[in-house]
């Protein structure tokens, strides 16, 4: 018996077990590798992996230390007693070989992989080397066994909606923030539409942040149900949802390495929707040099996938191909992104035309899932909420009831990047221009990022304001000063 | 600034380091996945991954902790000012993304990849990625180009010896600890033998363990060389041995998840050969279908593959394909592993004649590189030096300069399996032996494991001991004597 402490570390995804290199019942000087242990005493036994502990202040020889994540899961208090025991690798490990080897796994073989994953069986090296034998080959019929594995069996439910709506893009292009729009659009028509998205990574900001700028995104399910079937909409965080577990455990592993499929893409976000209650879904595949799917063909052969899973599934999905070749909306950065929004929802002048078009044009086709609307309507009756300021309304209601926050200040460090010749904007590098927002301290600041002021195929004049710079910490700003001074703008004038 | 903190954490491979919650410069509430950070104020950066402490105990907002592993590389004290930046992730992990994709590296891209992971740029994941991505095709040249990144540029030096042997088996065979003799028979002819062995895993009893029941296997590399020189051989532990840094990390992952693929393991052996400055080596290849290598043909394809490599780096390669159905010698475990070499040394009468007749083969082979002996006679040689006992003499010599221990006492819990019913011993299933030997506590106490008294092809009768099991602990003892009751005993009579 051993007794449990809480070591008060977060490790991302991984269970860790804390054990003193002189522990008093288990010998572990032989230990040389990571090495997997079952630990019981709680109501049901936690997976994690032992690290070794050289003296005796953090983890003396009589106790067992767990990191946050093990220790969450124990639910046991501090002092309790606990055992151990060596546990092998995942049984589901050999179907994760049988697929390095080439080899097509059954749907029993992905239920398996899916469970030993949301129990913690899996270390972050094993979700890898999944994720890198996905990458090889993987059939249509295994992406919807993996599907329907990674779902689970917990689902969210809306009393008995018989269109429950969703919108979903499968790449992040800068300051597309349609899904904020898109949510306003669907709840103020009164289709419910609970848009339920995983905080992005640090290197991008993805819809979440831009909502955070204005409300909560923390909402637990009861509260979500309620407000869904009240207000019709929402945009909040899936990490306090309980659906998913296995998808949430890899998604944290493909944040870290980027070793991420459209095939696993399709599996997660498909899963993820079901699991959600979604019954209509619309799937948004930007094409373009600078996005994950680069050509028009790879983006037929990603709807088809979509379409055959979904089908299969029974969810009701629709899939538009659209234009992922430049930023659309002007500013990158979450409290630049929420303005935008602000700014498209409140009709203003200054609202980028590319975010409310877009917008306009998704809704449209989300309004038309409903068996009551004509067809070639939704985007008129779209545009017709927005307008007439119902769109507005309804997200601050959304907004309201979610909890509203104080508007973020933008960063006080500013720069503006002008143009060096007079001539046309040939293009414009979206990539260069994201990677110079988040130098500036995007995604880590809500108040940093670059304002787009103009866009491509426009003229411009030698001295015309390109973009400004926000940041909010002096560092961020030397930085990307001398990235911008070494010449890179990310824009093409001739 | 922050201010270093030494916590004493053993992460195996990774380095890590502790930030609190409210880190006083760095905002950490972002941070959601695991973060690269490079760590300044040492001699040169060292990378570490972040891990969030959530209370002040283990690490206060003002200081950065890392784990033993990355506070050995800083060489700063406890208390030293440190400055951290985030990175972004290691350049040539764009190569490993090319790999995965199916391309075909360069051998610089080898080096880069090589290079990053001797620094502690790579996760476990991203090493675990790197190799099922190899796993899925990897071309002769390109094992030849890992090899030469792997070797590095550190290497040991023997002052001009011409010929420095090894010999090398390219799977575990339960207990076949050739090595030990194959050293003592190649030192006592008087060519220089430098064993230079990885700690095995803990699922298995390496050769290093069983060296250590009799002598002391940490020599650092000059005493190392010092008695190389004057005593002509060594069995020590590479981990001391400062070469081939990347290989050790890579080798750190494998072991956790069994992901060595066939080229790896070619290319991570002569690497370390090569660095460790041998000049010719003899590969053992065991066939066997419990064996790494189960057909003929494949054992063909490695050793066609072991030749180009070392051929083409002026390696002097000798391969043997032999036998590797069952287990060689009679005991399992390290005490009783060490016990059978000793017997075959001191020319016992219960020593196990298949192990030395496999080492006296082996060594033959390899005395036959002395360009001075006549072909064919390097096992009458060798045989010539076991009878004399002037292995015996040269081997306790090896022992005695290392530092000679007491010897190991078997596991006092010890139960027979008997023969249940006369016949022949048709078959014995070496994974279940190996397993069982396990299970009773080899590989964890030197002391336990199992001694088999007969062999596959005997007649018994039914009672006659088949093997004889040794704990030395009640949890292990309980444990194997239920599978033990379970019928599973590893030996088919028929």
């Amino acid at each position: 018996m051993l007794i449990l402490k809480h070591i008060p570390i977060r490790s991302f995804n991984e269970n860790i077990a804390y054990i003193n290199k002189d522990c008093s019942i288990y010998k572990v000087d032989n230990i040389k590798t990571l090495t997997r242990v079952e630990i019981h005493g709680g109501k049901k036994p936690v997976f994690a992996f032992l690290q070794v502990v050289e003296n005796s202040k953090i983890i003396r020889p009589d106790e067992l230390g767990l990191n946050s994540e093990a220790f969450e899961q124990i639910e046991l208090s501090e002092g309790s007693k606990i055992t151990l025991t060596l546990t092998p690798s995942a049984q589901s490990l050999q179907a994760v070989k049988r697929k390095i080897a080439g080899n097509i796994l059954s749907s029993k073989d992905y239920c398996l992989i899916a469970d030993d994953i949301a129990n913690n069986r899996y270390s972050n090296m094993d979700i890898a080397s999944f994720l890198v034998a996905m990458g090889s080959f993987v059939t249509p019929s295994e992406v919807l066994d993996l599907t329907q594995a990674l779902r689970g069996d917990k689902n969210l439910d809306w009393g008995g909606e018989e269109i429950v709506c969703d919108y979903h893009c499968m790449d992040d292009i800068p300051a597309n923030k349609v899904d904020l729009i898109i949510t306003a659009l669907v709840s103020a028509y009164g289709l419910p539409m609970p848009k339920l998205v995983l905080p992005s990574l640090n290197s991008t900001i993805g819809v979440l942040d831009a909502m955070k700028v204005l409300a909560n995104v923390e909402v637990d399910a009861r509260s979500l149900k309620k407000q869904v079937l009240e207000r019709r909409g929402a945009v909040a965080s899936l990490e306090n949802i309980d659906i998913c577990a296995a998808d949430k455990i890899i998604c944290g592993v493909e944040r870290q390495n980027g070793l991420s499929t459209l095939e696993r893409a399709v599996a997660s976000m498909l899963a993820n929707k079901l699991a959600a209650g979604i019954t209509h879904l619309l799937v948004d595949i930007p094409v373009g040099i600078r996005s994950k799917i680069k050509t028009s063909q790879e983006a037929m052969r990603l709807r088809k996938l979509i379409e055959y899973v979904g089908d299969m599934l029974g969810l009701n999905v629709d899939v538009a191909i659209t234009d992922g070749s430049e930023p659309i909306g002007s500013g990158i950065g979450a409290a630049l992104e929420a303005r935008d929004v602000m700014n498209v929802l409140k009709n203003k002048e200054e609202a980028p035309d590319d975010l409310r078009e877009k917008s306009l044009f998704m809704a449209g086709r989300i309004l038309e899932f409903d068996p009551k609307l004509r067809g070639g309507q939704g985007y008129l009756v779209a545009k017709e909420l927005l307008k007439s300021g119902k769109a507005f309304d309804c997200f601050q209601m959304i907004v309201k009831t979610q909890g509203k926050k104080e508007p973020a200040q933008l960063g006080h460090l500013t720069r503006d990047i002008v143009a060096d010749k007079s001539g046309s904007i040939v293009r414009i590098n979206t990539a260069l221009i994201n990677r110079i927002a988040i130098l500036a301290g995007a995604g880590q600041y809500a108040g940093a990022g670059i304002d787009i002021f103009r866009k491509s195929g426009e003229s411009v004049t030698a001295g015309d304001i390109l973009y400004r710079i926000y940041s909010c910490n002096q560092n961020d700003f030397a930085f990307v000063s001398s990235i911008i001074e070494s010449g890179k703008t990310g824009f093409e004038i001739e």
